[in-house]
């Protein structure tokens, strides 16, 4: 039987895996500062590869949009390059997130147990054609001491075999296995990569929600990632009227495209005549138009002085606008009872990610945060703060909206688990009660 | 369009899920109390039903082999029914996984992040006919503020249907919405399930390896669960001999049809002729029959006294023996030069369950239990240990060979994952760098 490409790869990395795991955290380090070394030192060569791939994105007909060949560039930016070589030294610098001790308990004299944190072993990341993301990840996954196999954006391919040859041979000189960082260039490779359930253990894609929800169809490897990023604000009737606008015309405008970005906002019926005419007109200000259900339309009207026969600033909301991730400048709009009223809308139609209440009173902010089931609930904060670098956290591999192991935004923790580690002098379980012997266990909890 | 069965049951159990969410400790503590209550009142009722599903195994032709007519049995052993009730009121006692706060940090003056253990959402549990086990996990389920959705093996199908009819009547007059126990009876509506992944979060499969593999196939929920439990035991040269063959021993016979019992033992080469032939006389001695490579082969031959030709006790090895989960007296044996190999075969062959090193070398030890991948990695301790009760963690709802989120004997801490709350005074974040603004982040860590 001959095998295939991607079984080579995946065992590769397996393989690297079972031997990174044993690799301490001062010759991760080390690795970190060669990589970090051996980027700078072949600075020309890096930026020669990225040039080809910035002159076939602008050639004529290449359909790539002025906003991605920007997103392409590591040159024209005066310290782009030194960012990305200096964010290798900054993941370097962080925590082990390796070998911690999370629970211990002597299960009887000489038998003790221990719940350490471990790497997760073989990762493959899918990733856009942003040149600085592929040293990122690579980094995490050295200082996690993870494996990964990684899959760039097409665009950015010649950057990202350039830097991933110099991964390589800067790490056949450190005490990481080479094949602990693989590139693959091409989609074929992934789809046959979803099969090598036996040797990856995690698929972290990052892109659009096709991607994603393809991945997740077609594989039995779990996915960590977000399919989508609809996300709510829900305001109340005692919200401050100040505080509720600024919030709801950041949480929307101030990066529309970003995946914390608000594509709903909820009004607390009381409040209609009220505090929603004055975020409704901040809205407006900010070229924000609004998909507005009935009675939403109709207190703007009784409100008066609102655009409400211009269709492109107020249209009738459908019910799919609610489940829709905009990306732009538009939001959707309906009123709700209260705060048990929005948490069961946002439980229903939001994909997890961070919702957000304003409002006065601590008690209800409280309970919606207890409601509402994504990976964050705010109270009188912007939704735009759901960000690794934003929570303190570095480096970040992705935001997920899955609902178990990690969620949020993700760095190096979210790469690990834990293993239970047991130490004895040769008990053997048939002494003890429950498996046929008199012995009792101690359990006495030592950490 | 009409909705299917399994979407209004999937949907009822996320509905529920959201008020369990909001529910005090003292609030799920106390519907356990009542439930536990019931149960008792309605002894004779569970009874009864269960001698129907009792009648109908015993029945000619029902292939419904004695073993498994014992597990169903509520009525014979003196004590099992009431070890079942007082099992939910060691769960209820167990301290609130819900709420604890992990991480806390200042982002900025009055802008404070924590994180905060929250339920899963809704469960979906499969699980063998074993009557006690609905309670189990109804109460894991209830401490958890999880909804869950019960599918039993059929053939204790009235006893199922009686409990959770009585579980489902206690909890409408408690503050736990009833559909956050629904019973489901079908395999018909366990595929149609597993299409829910809008309001299913988890599933917890567990049965045979067939049905996990054919579950992890059939959606895009995360499945919890181990697909095989193929454990193996490492003897390295130095290891002391009346150690080495108790260990090896209870990890193969204690319970051979447990998932944490030894499937394969790997012998250091040096010690062949020294220590093996003394753990193999133990093995054959307890009743176990080995599968040998042809070098073990020859030691034994070589060491003398072993029934090398009888080929009920002593077999060729094949390839495909090192990848079988046998559950019976039957053990594959090969030899290794180190720890180093011995993790790498594991690594290859293991489910990632749990495996041993028997050695009086503290440092092969440690590099043994970091090198291997398994969710448990042992030293001079059998197995048999891997175990939610002998851990000391209570009730489980099963062992996770899964290398995400959970790993090992899984409680109610792996039913809960965390959620990001931010709580603010309207802060904004086009007002700090890296969006747009001046405002640089404090990052004071809390905890």
């Amino acid at each position: 039987m001959t095998e295939s490409a991607a079984e080579i790869i995946a065992r590769t990395a397996s393989r690297s895996s079972a031997i990174l795991r044993t690799v301490t955290n001062e010759q991760r380090i080390k690795a970190l500062e060669s990589i970090h070394e051996a980027l700078i030192a072949n600075k020309t060569k890096i930026l020669e590869a990225n040039k080809i791939d910035m002159d076939d994105a602008r050639a004529e007909g290449s359909g790539i949009s002025a906003p991605i060949i920007k997103r392409l560039d590591l040159q024209s930016s005066k310290d782009k390059f030194e960012t990305m070589c200096e964010g290798v030294m900054e993941v370097a610098r962080l925590p082990d997130p390796i070998g911690r001790i999370t629970f211990k308990s002597q299960l009887d004299d000489g038998l003790v147990l221990e719940r350490v944190t471990c790497p997760i072993g073989v990762l493959l990341v899918i990733f856009e054609a942003r040149p600085e993301v592929i040293a990122n990840i690579t980094a995490l996954a050295i200082k996690s001491a993870n494996a990964v196999i990684l899959k760039g954006g097409k665009e950015s391919l010649h950057t990202f075999s350039a830097i991933s040859k110099i991964v390589q041979e800067t790490l056949s000189n450190t005490e990481i296995p080479s094949g602990a960082v693989q590139l693959i260039e091409s989609r074929q490779d992934v789809a046959s990569l979803l099969d090598q359930d036996q040797y990856i253990d995690l698929v972290i894609p990052r892109g659009s929600n096709e991607l994603v929800r393809a991945i997740k169809s077609s594989t039995k490897i779990p996915v960590l990632g977000h399919a989508d990023g609809k996300c709510a604000a829900y305001v109340a009737a005692d919200a401050d009227l100040e505080m509720a606008a600024r919030v709801v015309v950041d949480s929307k405008t101030n990066y529309v495209a970003a995946c914390n970005a608000i594509e709903t906002l909820l009004i607390q019926r009381s409040g209609i005549d009220t505090v929603f005419p004055k975020v409704a007109a901040a809205l407006l200000e900010a070229g924000v138009s609004l998909r507005v259900t009935p009675e939403v339309k109709e207190a703007l009207s009784k409100a008066g002085g609102f655009p409400v026969d211009d269709s492109e600033k107020i249209l009738d909301a459908t019910e799919q606008d609610f489940d829709t991730e905009f990306l732009q400048f538009t939001i959707a709009v309906a009123a709700v009872n209260d705060e048990r009223d929005a948490a069961i809308h946002i439980n229903t139609h939001s994909s997890k990610h961070t919702d957000v209440i304003i409002t006065s009173d601590a008690d209800a902010a409280e309970r919606f945060m207890a409601s509402v089931d994504s990976s964050g609930v705010y109270w009188n904060a912007s939704t735009r703060f759901a960000d690794g670098f934003r929570y303190g956290f570095g480096t970040e591999v992705g935001i997920s909206t899955s609902k178990i192991h990690a969620r949020g935004p993700v760095g190096l923790e979210g790469l690990t688990c834990y293993q239970y580690k047991l130490r004895g002098h040769g008990q053997v379980a048939g002494d003890y009660v429950g498996s046929g012997g008199r012995q009792a266990f101690k359990h006495e909890r030592i950490l």
